[in-house]
């Protein structure tokens, strides 16, 4: 007991270290940062200078979120909050995170470099050994919360488009099992036939979740074009269409070309020769994707699923080339720009307005019900059908993703999604986070009790 | 014989396949990028586009130059000039490179990534080791091309500021080592005296080089500030003072700080906790350097100088991690950006104009002769002083920075260099480095058989 006052004692003052530190980094370097004049090149310095923030700021965030059990990708995002609202406590610096144009574009090369890594770890192969049931589990949990959540949004903002409902419902279908996984590890359960179901149905909920999120994205952006267009069913089909046939065609095309360009790679001298291929198809692909109407993170995500380990085979027996490995260094890099972007993005004045919290609380709890559907995908009585429901509700780094993009939406130069819409869906998104590993871990724990019964 | 001519043939296939690809690839992707409108995110789109075209041009200019024999850097900066150009022959496209200022940004990120590198590389125990004869022959190669440069470029734009001419000075005393390194291991020849009298004097002259831009640059942001201001001894001597307290100070207390800054980096638990504590290092201390009115360059080389094997130990225990394997992939990524977009901003018709040619002839020629002053450092009569002096001569990627540097000065918001002493430049850092391998395989070949004589 007394061990475990004084571990969070000092829990405490960790945090409060790593806000201090973030904080005074950024009085210290961002009061020279309001002259843009001194020197030469200041777009360079600014970007400098919100780089050495957010890096630290990660850093910091996640260590001290890993020393409290909890995911370090929400506690990169707790910093970005707490930066983003110093000007709260009067120091109004880093106003100028949200506005800069490149550290979007660093941000949003963060997020196509992760899921190209998702991509990567993930193995056709994989999916189908699983196969229907983990298809079905992931299924019933798109279905259950797109709906839930729609519901609830029409619900809290009837004054609200239709894309607002749309997109409030698609933030609730991901799932990120990054921590069901660990809770999965530290319970010595990754071989059981629940973490199975559930790993396999969180890759099939990531290729789901982004043919939705193309769905809306496309609908909205169909929308700017054509004035006063709403969603027609025509259009919906084409999109899941297109989702499905840039995907499926993706690897099948993949598997006859790569082979080739790879060989053709090969051939080439020089230094980082295979890396920059791989980019290649990479940053190619997300392009590609984004110029036919989806969004260039389904194309990133294809690129990793399609980059099977067999195609570039040459290259690890010349060099060892791993590009896993290689990448990695570019990720730790990129993508913590993109969650402590994320987190300066929430305005926590917005949570002063009455109704915010209400509908945040509501939104979690849609969230976490909607998951539990997936339960309905298992036939047989064996299954722990509780515990592949509360792992698939943690909605992490996905769920961030998701509200990045929904963020980004413009229609008639206005923002879709209101600031207020937004921090709801993050709290929503840390709240599923949190509740997770002690939920989970109880009915594993009460599952294997009535098994020995 | 005939192998000779079938490789040859066999080459300019390849550069012309080159060529084609990557036009090819500029008109297909370019021909869709006109459209901004389409999808979401059209910025990031456009970035994707620009880092497609760019790997692509990258790996195979690296590769065609290498098989040529020559330095890879020089392929990225042919193909570069060639995409930059392709509205030549009526393909408009890419005109947006030279505008794009994330593309900008991106490549600056790239050259401190490098600056970075070759700080890592360089060590201050080696210098020490060569000692006074290679400080010695890297200040004479430092004075005197800076001294010819600013006599050819007075002779020849004799309308310009005083500004120009000292750009064109600092430019003639860059030395790029890496084609002479390469040279001497093709013969067999790292260990010898005239090696290491090279390889130590680069490292120095790295540093003087940077001393010489820091006050090119400075003295003209200055001049932005205080209208009709001109270059000053006093202000000369304040920057150069500047410099040598910066990087100084940089070793001195980087001595004592970076040892406690890893021991706290190193119980911090996450993933990429020892990259991301290097970059912040790096950075933060391209950022600092920024702000008192260096290039960021100089502080991210004097991070990699500072950043000594010993201080972080910890980690190479704890994990095997090497900096330098770490920071290889995200230079691979960044740094081509840098140097094809350098070629990108040469502008082919700009050789049209009269006097453009001789210009760059001349300066070329003060640029080998310059160097020759080297051979003045060397006392003994053991020494092959002529291999010294061409040793020095290639100005490589190093020269291309201070360029890069140079291009992106501004007065009253006009570019102080114009596209004329920009191209001219950049003919004179290609015709150097090309000139020096035969140059050099020659003077140590008859130096050679002089001893045995």
């Amino acid at each position: 007991m007394a061990k475990g006052r004084f571990l969070s004692s000092r829990r405490a003052v960790i945090l409060l270290a790593a806000i201090l530190a973030v904080g005074a980094c950024s009085v210290v370097f961002g009061a020279g940062a309001s002259n843009p004049e001194a020197a030469g090149g200041s777009g360079i310095l600014e970007i400098l200078l919100e780089l050495v923030v957010i890096l630290l700021a990660a850093k910091l965030g996640g260590d001290l979120f890993e020393r409290l059990g909890l995911p370090p990708v929400l506690g990169e995002l707790v910093l970005g909050i707490v930066i983003g609202n110093l000007r709260l406590i009067g120091i109004p610096v880093f106003d100028g995170f949200a506005r800069s144009l490149t550290l979007e574009i660093l941000a949003e090369l963060g997020v196509i470099i992760l899921l190209f890594q998702v991509g990567l770890e993930s193995s056709v192969q994989e999916m189908r050994k699983v196969g229907l049931t983990a298809f079905l589990v992931a299924l019933f949990g798109v279905i259950a919360p797109f709906v839930l959540g729609w519901g609830v949004s029409i619900w809290f903002l009837p004054e609200e488009t239709v894309y607002v409902h749309a997109f409030v419902g698609a933030t609730l279908c991901a799932t990120s099992v990054g921590i069901t996984a660990r809770v999965l590890r530290d319970l010595n359960k990754t071989a059981t036939r629940e973490a199975q179901i559930i790993l396999g149905a969180a890759v099939i909920d990531d290729i789901m979740g982004l043919i939705i999120l193309s769905v809306v994205t496309g609908t909205i952006s169909a929308a700017a074009h054509v004035s006063g267009g709403g969603v027609s069913l025509v259009s919906v089909t084409w999109i899941i269409g297109k989702s499905v046939l840039f995907v499926g065609g993706a690897l099948v095309i993949g598997s006859f070309i790569l082979p080739h360009y790879f060989r053709f790679a090969l051939r080439l001298r020089g230094t980082g020769v295979f890396l920059s291929f791989c980019l290649l198809v990479c940053f190619g692909m997300a392009y590609i994707s984004g110029k036919v109407g989806l969004a260039p993170i389904v194309g990133a995500f294809a690129a990793g699923l399609v980059l099977d380990k067999m195609q570039y085979q040459g290259f690890e027996e010349r060099g060892g080339h791993n590009i896993e490995e290689l990448i990695s260094p570019i990720a730790v890099f990129l993508v913590p720009i993109f969650f402590v972007r994320m987190g300066t993005l929430v305005d926590l004045t917005t949570f002063g307005k009455i109704g915010i919290l209400g509908f945040a609380g509501v939104l979690t709890l849609a969230a976490i019900v909607g998951k539990q559907a997936c339960s309905l995908a298992i036939f047989d009585r064996v299954t722990n059908r509780l515990a592949i429901g509360l792992g698939m509700i943690p909605r992490g780094e996905v769920g961030l993703i998701f509200a990045g993009i929904g963020a980004s939406l413009m229609l008639d130069g206005h923002a879709v999604v209101s600031p207020e819409t937004y921090s709801a869906v993050i709290i929503m998104v840390i709240v599923t986070t949190l509740v997770t590993p002690s939920l989970l871990k109880w009915s594993l724990q009460r599952g294997e009790r009535r098994m020995r019964q």
